[in-house]
């Protein structure tokens, strides 16, 4: 496509093109350097699967291509190849980041291969087996499952079925199955490649229950055969992600030396009897499951990619299609210039850069907590909660962006090669696993409302309790950089709120802040009345499940505002900053806006001022349009790596 | 499944039973009887094609299951056989509902080869081409494709660039594809099997240009080549509904027989000149394309029984599906019990039943007006209104609906054994195809718009603009029984608005009644104004887009509560009307829920009622769920069609 397609003049070209490289660099953030060394070096003329593959041919050809992208440098990274290496995980995450530019059944292969195969014997597991099993991970001659799911517990870890059995008689653990909900499903790897699982199951020594644990279970031979005692299953053709073989296990009393139970955090000593570093059995299972957040940092990351992926298309298309002739415009309107059309695109491209803001900061305390240094359990635990939080915001919003990036394309959108309908089939699941996002959202509500429980609780013992929460206590809420940051601009502007214009960002910070606090408040305040009230406490917790996601989004899109607005200070260049301010506007006016009626009915906002948003909006759109092609360009999807049939002509 | 699953006694089964039939009976309506013999008769045994299957084997697959429903009575009905014989438009709507019911390649397939290329010979032909093609057509010797889409003109029909010529010297017609964009696209039948195709181009005698014409040109000889002249090319692997053979036709100077020109509404006659019987072009255009609103009647009503069978299965599976265990739940709380998890599934059981009603009184328009009796030229714009708005509606309805349901069946219902993936796959396009939703709801807002006017420009002329413009005319929204329906509700509690309950009948026509009516005026108004004033016009309507879509919506759910209200008066049965009657509500309130930003805006409702609304919400679902099953019985999917693995356990 060359620029007078969309209007620019030749001699705006090499601005234009500077302004998205310029954007990019401010994307890209403290990551800057890394991630265009990773672009530079990634191995891109095998990016795509021809979508008329079937799904044998489909999960061949994901193999083969992991294992020409683990070659290159971009599979195993993060996983230390021997005891004592250390862990890289931002290369972890810059690799994740590199493979969703691709075939994402080859992304989602390397992660339950490196991420959660290669993550447990890292994460779970002792000296011993990473000597011993690490370098087949990372060389690929021992694939693997990651067998924590069952049938009858999509998303309740801590009652799978699953039994490890401690028998003394031979000092072996043995595994089984023995229910048809305990059955284990869904596993990348189990239906065909893996000839090992890294099981978990509920730990029994001498008839007493230790929890769930984890252990590794050889499963094929090397001619693809079951082991005696184990049955897999293959969950077949599935909604997309057709190169992953999915897949069930059954185990039978299937017998395990005892020195395969990943046993860093419990497990059975030469002694036969139980041991563990941590006593309490709640605590060992959520500091067992919390080694693993890196998957869910690396699974959000690729459905933000994605979603870049799918605006970069539909903007680029939409820069060179012509719709209906109007009125001085006898050759056809370009797409992106109905004002409709910008409003399904310009938005989404500005949430796409909060999100990558707000991404960059969990990355770094990903690094810093699992980089080797020192850390907290509160530190560690917000890092479980933010990365549940963005993972959920990211995958959702990936699913949003493809849908609406293929309408955006019209029928055009609708043919495979243009590769929208094959990444929306493939990002579907990303709201599912790792955690389903609605799940995850509740875990970020729990975490606030026990920072709120304590501050009450402080606030009851001095008589206080009808006081403000937010006085007492520090809160995962201003524990983040969110709080000092938007509390500090939200103040200037508080009391005048009516006053402001659309967008002051002291207005946006106010907004943001009442959102998340108001509700928290209010939720707290509702929670604790169902736990007081007699009838079925169930119920009335029950009826708090919306309150509850919105509590927890309203924290995220706090998180996501302060982390733009952090990036924009942190960018020098004038011109990239004014651009980044505009799509600061456009991202925090949309969060209002879909919440407006949340802001009337709770009188943050006038009726003339919630219809003045809408306005707003659609002035920031038409401020933005002409930097569209910029916009996407700093989104760093290199133009080549798109694969799009239909920008070729 | 049994019902102790769901925890029903076994005396309570038989009432529960009856319900589900009672209210499919309701649900079917006034073509109750028509639906249960085609139920009954419709060969259902290989309703569904294998999803491993690629593309090239699913395209034969569709062919040959065409062939053996249609060899059933389920493929040309509707289609006269000759000259002269009627047509039957409800064989063909219901037909097309049973369709739906299985691998909707098929449905398709059948839509684009008897609704499209029958329809337009039908339609637009004469009696010779009635009795020369119409044999054919039904009995699939004669396999055609519909080429009205170009490259370059998706929804601008009247813009098509291929040209029909006019040569004298020969009496033929010359079919040429002149530029690049006037390639035809997305043609199912053009890739492979179709060996005819219906040719939208502009007809050119004598160097005078008289608007689009169709035409009939071979394209294919019997072994599958294109003929000379003819370039047929092939889509490839599309989003979905991978068995039909969408493809391109490029015309290079093709010649055929005069006579082969669809003339029923202007062509070349023997004597070399042409002829009309509609003078006006832009008056033959649309009355052209006003012939072909059955297919926009199928594909909604299609989308709609795919949002069904999705809900079938989300239900059901919610009803055997446990999660977490609870406080007095030990074995894990059902999935339907989650108050989260009700108001996915309920509110959209609710406006299922709503479009269903509605799509009835479509139904019977569209039988009224194509079944052979006398109309109004006002009679057909109304009901290619009305068939643009519902299309739109129950397109979209699906897509989010099939979204939802993937997600209320997590991992199992990404398993394309579940149907519902695959499903999803194909509906994504009808929001594009047979019309792009954003442009028909554009055709709603301007049928609208243009009975405004004139009742604008009767109160000009009487210097009575200020007045309301409701008071004169007599508007597309008095002519649908939406107008004096709920006018005669509304009537009871307006000026107490706030008075009433939130179930209220007469409170939701107002509030319908409101929404439609102020946001139409003030469009009006701003429409006005943006035609009066100086500058760029494009510009001045383009920033109106997203209020002329509101318009739009808001009309339609008011035509669609109409039918609701109707259909609830026509029930006899006491507790299938009460039942239908907490089903209304629901209906009602999530739209004004959904909404209600927009009420709160415009002073209709306050801040406090506004709340309310989520609340009253939650308990009409909690009031629903014991009769989930019944309700998704209602929707008249047999459980056997559903062919879900998952639900078999």
């Amino acid at each position: 496509m060359t620029l007078t397609d969309h209007g620019a003049s030749p001699l705006a070209e090499e601005r234009l093109t500077t302004l998205g490289s310029r954007l990019r660099t401010a994307l890209d953030g403290r990551f800057a350097a890394e991630r265009a060394v990773a672009r530079a070096t990634f191995p891109s003329e095998n990016l795509h699967r021809d979508p008329e593959m079937g799904m044998h041919e489909a999960r061949e050809w994901t193999l083969e291509r992991l294992v020409e992208v683990a070659g290159a440098g971009f599979g195993s990274s993060g996983v230390p190849e021997r005891a004592g290496a250390p862990a890289d995980p931002l290369a972890a995450v810059v690799t994740f980041e590199m493979l969703a530019h691709g075939d994402l059944s080859t992304t989602i292969k390397s992660g339950v291969q490196f991420g959660l195969f290669g993550g447990a014997i890292t994460n779970l597991g002792n000296d011993w087996h990473h000597d011993t099993f690490l370098p087949g991970v990372c060389d690929m001659s021992l694939l693997g499952a990651f067998a924590m799911t069952e049938m009858g517990h999509g998303s309740d870890v801590m009652n799978v079925e699953t039994t490890i059995t401690y028998v003394p008689e031979t000092d072996e653990y043995e595994v089984d199955s023995p229910t048809p909900g305990s059955k284990k499903a869904y596993l990348g790897n189990a239906a065909k490649h893996g000839t090992m699982a890294a099981v978990f199951g509920q730990l029994i020594v001498d008839g007493e229950r230790h929890g769930v644990h984890t252990i590794l279970v050889p499963i094929r031979d090397g001619e693809g055969n079951d082991l005696p005692g184990v049955t897999t299953g293959d969950h077949g053709h599935k909604g997309g992600l057709l190169g992953i073989d999915n897949g069930t296990i059954v185990f039978d009393h299937v017998r395990v030396p005892r020195t395969w139970l990943l046993d860093r955090f419990g497990g059975v000593g030469e002694d036969g009897t139980y041991r563990s570093p941590i006593k309490n059995q709640n605590a060992r299972f959520f500091t067992m499951l919390g080694t693993l957040v890196r998957g869910r940092v690396c699974v959000g990351g690729a459905g933000a990619i994605a979603a870049r992926r799918a605006l970069s298309i539909a903007t680029r298309y939409a820069l060179q299609r012509r719709q209906f002739p109007a009125a001085g415009r006898p050759d056809g309107v370009l797409l992106l210039d109905y004002s409709v059309h910008q409003k399904r695109l310009l938005p989404r491209i500005a949430r796409s850069y909060a999100l990558g803001f707000a991404q960059d900061e969990l990355v770094a305390d990903l690094v810093r907590i699992q980089g080797g240094g020192e850390y907290t359990d509160r530190e560690q635990r917000d890092l479980e909660t933010l990365a549940a939080g963005l993972k959920s915001m990211q995958t959702w919003f990936a699913n949003d962006t493809l849908q609406a990036a293929r309408e955006a394309c019209g029928g055009a959108g609708y043919m495979s090669e243009n590769r929208i309908t094959e990444m929306r089939r493939d990002v579907d699941i990303f709201a599912t696993f790792e955690g389903d996002n609605t799940v995850l959202m509740q875990l970020v509500a729990k975490a606030l409302l026990t920072d709120l429980k304590q501050s009450w609780s402080a606030l009851d013992r001095g008589g206080l309790v009808q006081a403000s929460a937010r006085v007492a206590g520090e809160t995962v809420m201003e524990r983040t950089a969110a709080g000092p940051l938007l509390d500090r601009l939200a103040n200037a502007v508080r009391g005048r709120a009516e006053e402001t214009t659309l967008v002051d960002r002291g207005w946006h910070a106010l907004m943001f802040e009442e959102r998340a606090h108001h509700s928290l408040e209010s939720l707290g305040r509702r929670m604790r009345a169902a736990g007081k009230g007699r009838g079925d406490q169930f119920e009335a917790f029950n009826r708090l499940g919306g309150h509850v996601q919105f509590v927890a989004r309203a924290h995220m899109e706090r998180v996501i505002l302060s982390a733009f607005i952090a990036a924009i200070d942190a960018c020098e260049d004038k011109e990239t900053r004014g651009v980044l301010e505009r799509l600061c506007s456009l991202y925090a006016l949309q969060s209002i806006h879909e919440d407006r009626a949340w802001y009337l009915e709770h009188n943050r906002i006038s009726a003339g001022r919630s219809k003045a948003i809408g306005a707003q909006i659609d002035s920031l759109c038409r401020e933005l349009r002409p930097h569209a092609l910029p916009l996407v360009e700093g989104l760093g999807v290199p133009e080549s790596w798109l694969g799009t049939v239909m920008l070729e002509d």
